[in-house]
């Protein structure tokens, strides 16, 4: 294994010199290849439909991992869409004379070997696969052992093309053995691997921040929070909650909880949640909140920290600003809040005291996205605050370094 | 303990909304105290000293430790100089309107509750404890038991400061407790500790990085190297070779391999060497390099991966610059290198191909520096590729949350 990952960062440093046309035609040629060997790859996704049956995977499980006519043209899609990205390697910033007459400045640089470590969705293996190309850095793919075929098929059809471009496949590695324990020896190549982004429930992030000597892109759970504050404007603090709780529960970025300032808490709640309950959301509410909307299941303090991904939401009546931005910063998964207000002053303090990776005025949180933030491409939406915060795009698989051009210049 | 951090972090979101004028004052008192109390100061001094002659600490380990008049006033003026600094945190980037017509943008915000970790320099405590007020951080102090007393000291100092500000005096957290099970609980609190920073030997950053779940910002060494391309100005490069090697042989951004192209090698070596001789500087080299210098001894791989810290330097001669590239790829700390070349095409694949937090042209590796740099204060040389790399300022202490401003935008 470690012959192996040592093979993909030569062909990283190889790569290094590699400019946008070839990157972008590497790209391109995936996307034509990968219409091409349709057929190959829904024989190879039957194989672990197959085995995904006899296992007893969930029919949410299998749909995850079925592909089909129109998948693979969407797969073959996302491809054209990444070539058509600008190229986030090589731009020049920051660069100033010093006063001893030397120039000192940064360039946007690959990040160097990516691990990443997903779950049993194929489209992963493309989509990471071309973004790490597109960005310069070399990969190394570990995927979940229900998709093993579908993922080795697109890998085989990746390295063929990069091959056909002379260039050296370990660029884009698979890690073909499911066994468990080569992760953990993944983790600890900090002297060959630079980064390692798991993308997975909780507990494959966990173990993987716990394992890992590599510097970790991680994204934990999104606990989200809209504040109503008392100088809202009513009928768009509703529009925005329900659009932020319902429009897609299941998400990260979707409203968990409701936070009401006393003064308008009757009026706004007393019809807010009325609304909420013809769109099937049960309440789970404190002392107030169950007062004035009696079927509210009252609130214990687990609930507040709970990412309820379902049709749930917790509400809590809040004194002031202060008190909702206390309970944010001690509750929150610092993911996405959002305060509904008229009143400048109130969004201004929210801005700067609320310690979350997107801060909104008057949005819903549901807003939070790559796309939506004119990204281009979404690699993962970060909850660690270091490097990549909130959504990443191709940028956040990119890093800087410092250049110096002298002449004769030195150390007095 | 865990309540003592939780308390830090309670005080850390209550200074989010402090502004420049009163951080600018808390820094500029503590100046200001730290002289008013110098004598408390020299006496808790006197006590580390004491026993540190007593555990029979090496003279430069007490020299590093020992405060006098003189350095008890130069940590009260790098105090002044911090608070001159501009305050990194507000500053808002990248705000565009999108089609749908929310505006989405990025703003400089603090880290939040950073971790210091380091050994028995007092003025450290000082140091940090200021750059961390004036990024708005909240810090944990965790310094080396020898210089127990003297830490202890300041601390108390700038916690009165705070008090008199009216600011929560946990916002500045020393880490009482020398013993050093203490550290690998505070390792493992990645639900309130946003960062860590070792600040010491190879050993404390390996161990560091090993326990901790929390983001690591490290330093490992430089291993540092100068490439003597076949069209550089010779009295050029050999000017820079013994700038970076011998004005101050001890740090980790002087020179620790020479690679020369083949076809220079004879006359460049031949004379460079034997001015290094007179500098008293040992040479180890490859096969070519002991044929051209007699008193060099032959190099092992080892030799290859070596930071000196001393007078001497590795040599090697090369074929080109794709060996001289991939050798600094292969065996480089990816530190520092630089190219001596008056070829522009030289100097842009170099600067393009090789993986370093600094590259040069046609300059000293000792530029390498937060103050040659320009950035003011220099927590540091980071030589991960994440969040800060190279040289670190105070802007390195701050993060970016994105903002979005709406009129009631929901997702569609």
């Amino acid at each position: 294994m470690k012959n192996k990952i040592k093979e993909a960062k030569k062909a990283y440093f190889e790569f290094l010199d590699s400019d946008t046309f070839i990157k972008n035609s590497i790209i391109k040629t995936v996307a034509e290849e990968i219409l091409k060997n349709k057929k190959f790859i829904l024989a190879e996704n039957k194989k672990d439909i197959k085995k995904g049956k006899e296992k007893k995977l969930s029919n949410a499980m299998l749909d995850r991992l079925l592909l089909n006519d129109e998948r693979v043209l969407s797969i073959s899609n996302s491809c054209l869409d990444v070539a058509k990205l600008d190229d986030p390697v090589g731009t020049i910033s920051e660069m100033k004379v010093m006063p001893e007459g030397f120039k000192v400045g940064k360039i946007d640089t690959p990040i160097g070997l990516i691990l990443i470590i997903y779950e049993s969705r194929p489209n992963v293996t493309v989509e990471a696969a071309t973004l790490s190309l597109k960005s310069g850095n070399g990969v190394v793919l570990r995927g979940g052992s229900d998709a093993y075929h579908s993922n080795k098929a697109f890998i085989s059809i990746i390295q063929k093309v990069l091959k056909k471009h002379n260039i050296n496949e370990n660029l884009v590695c698979f890690v073909d053995d499911t066994d468990r324990k080569i992760v953990d020896k993944l983790l600890v190549m900090n002297d060959l691997i630079d980064l390692v982004i798991p993308r997975g429930g909780e507990a494959l992030i966990t173990s993987v921040t716990k394992k890992a000597t590599i510097p970790v892109l991680k994204h934990y759970k999104g606990v989200c929070h809209i504040y109503v504050h008392k100088l809202a404007d009513l009928s768009m603090a509703e529009k925005i909650v329900v659009n932020a709780k319902v429009q897609r529960p299941g998400v990260c970025n979707s409203l968990e909880t409701l936070l009401v300032d006393k003064e308008i808490a009757d009026k706004f709640l007393g019809k807010c949640l009325k609304t909420l309950e013809k769109e099937k959301v049960k309440i789970v509410g404190c002392k107030e909140t169950v007062k004035i909307y009696k079927d509210a299941k009252k609130a214990n303090e687990q609930d507040w920290y709970t990412e309820y991904l379902d049709l749930i939401l917790s509400v809590k009546v809040v004194k002031n600003s202060d008190e909702a931005i206390m309970h944010i910063n001690k509750y929150g998964s610092m993911h996405t809040e959002s305060i509904i207000t008229k009143d400048i002053d109130a969004a201004q303090k929210f801005i700067k005291k609320v310690d979350s990776s997107s801060v909104m005025v008057n949005a819903s949180t549901r807003l939070a996205d790559g796309g939506v933030y004119g990204l281009g491409a979404e690699i993962g939406i970060a909850t660690d605050k270091l490097h990549a915060r909130g959504p990443m795009g191709l940028k956040e698989l990119t890093t800087k370094k410092w250049i110096v051009l002298g002449d004769g210049h030195i150390r007095e």
